[in-house]
C-alpha cells in the first residue's frame, strides 16, 4: 500500500465493480476527483455504513439494516402465500411487478453441481423450517426457467412434498413473454405456452 | 437520511456513477452486500482516502497525493518538451503510448462558448507562466481534433505566439489511425492525411 496512490487504489478498487473494466474505472475516478468530490465522499460514506449496517433477515434471507427485513416484517402482506427465489435481485424484480402480497424466502443461489452448488450449500433447510410454519398454505416456486431454476425448482417440489405434504406447491407461468410476437418466439417456449393454455374468463 | 436504509442509500449513491443506470447499481449494491463485502469495504475506504488525499498538481494541474505530481518531479523527463492537454485522461493516455518524456500541463477542459467555458475559466494564465520557465523550448498542443479542440489549440497558439516567441509551438499529427483501411475513412481525414504528408525516412 504505501507505494500505491490513492488514485491507483481507487482505479483497482473501481474495477472489482461488476461490469467495470480498466477503462471505465479510469474514467470514473477521474470524473469523481476532478468534478464530483461529493459524490465520491457520498458512496465512500454509503459502502461503508452499509458493509457494518446490512445483514441477512433471519427470516427470508433478504438484505436489510433492522432485525427483521421489511417484507417479513409487514403487517399488510399474506401470512399463508410464499415465494421462494433464487436472489435478492429476483426479489425486487417480483416486488416491482406489484404482483405478489405475500412473504419471501431467498435461498442466495440455486443448485449448480459444476460450480460445487449442491443442495447442502442452498438454504433449503432453513426453507423447510419456514414452510412448516402453520400459517403457510401455498409456497409459490420463482427460481428461473434455467436448466439450474429448473433443477432447483424440482429439488425443492420434491422436498417440500416430502416434509409438508399439506402446502400446496405452485411454480409460476412459463410463457409468451408480454410484448413479444409469436413469430419470433423460440419454439420451446411456444409448446409451454401451448401446454398451459388456460380458460379465458371475462376479466 | 433517518428513513433511508443503508442499501437504498448505497443503490443512489452508486447511481451517481457515470455510466451507472438504476439496475447496474442495484445489482452492483447487491453483489457488493451479498458476496463481496471485502470489496464495498475496500472501495468505501479508498473513495473517502481519494477525497482527502489528491489534489491539483501546482505545476501541471494533474491529480496527485504528493506536493508535486509525478511526472512533474520525475528527474528522467525532458524539461525543455511541455505537452498542453485538456484533461488527466487525456494526459493517460499519451503515457500509455509511451511516446513522450517531456512534461505535461492540463488545460482542465477546452473552449466551449455554449457552456459558458471561455479563456477565462481555463488555466490558460497558468499555461502562459509554466511555458515561459526558460528550459521550455518546444509546447506541443494535444487538444482534440473537435471544433473545441480545435479552437482551444488555436487559442493557445496565439497566445504563446505573443507571450513566449521563442518557444517552438507544435501541435500533434492529424491523419490515418492506425489500422485502418483508406477505403472506410472520412474525406477530411484523408485530406489531412494527404496535405501533411511526409518524408519517408530508412527507420
Amino acid at each position: 500500500m504505501a507505494s500505491v496512490s490513492s488514485i491507483e487504489e481507487l482505479i483497482d478498487s473501481l474495477r472489482q465493480l461488476p461490469g467495470i473494466g480498466p477503462k471505465a474505472a479510469q474514467r470514473m475516478a477521474y470524473q469523481l476527483l476532478t468534478s464530483d468530490k461529493e459524490t465520491a465522499s457520498r458512496l465512500g460514506n454509503a459502502l461503508l455504513n452499509a458493509v457494518k449496517n446490512v445483514k441477512r433477515c433471519p427470516r427470508c434471507n433478504n438484505l436489510t439494516d433492522k432485525d427483521v427485513c421489511k417484507y417479513c416484517s409487514s403487517i399488510h402482506r399474506d401470512d399463508s402465500l410464499l415465494c421462494v427465489v433464487e436472489t435478492v435481485a429476483d426479489m425486487m424484480v417480483i416486488e416491482q411487478s406489484l404482483s405478489w402480497n405475500g412473504r419471501y424466502f431467498i435461498l442466495m443461489g440455486r443448485l449448480s453441481p459444476l460450480n460445487g452448488i449442491g443442495p447442502n450449500e442452498l438454504e433449503l433447510g432453513h426453507l423447510i423450517d419456514r414452510a412448516s410454519e402453520p400459517e403457510v398454505k401455498e409456497v409459490v416456486i420463482a427460481t428461473s426457467f434455467t436448466a439450474e431454476g429448473e433443477a432447483t425448482a424440482l429439488a425443492i417440489t420434491e422436498l417440500l412434498a416430502k416434509h409438508t405434504p399439506h402446502v400446496k406447491v405452485t411454480r409460476i407461468a412459463k410463457g409468451i413473454p408480454a410484448g413479444a410476437e409469436l413469430e419470433y418466439t423460440d419454439v420451446n417456449t411456444v409448446a409451454q405456452a401451448m401446454l398451459n393454455r388456460r380458460i379465458r374468463e371475462n376479466n
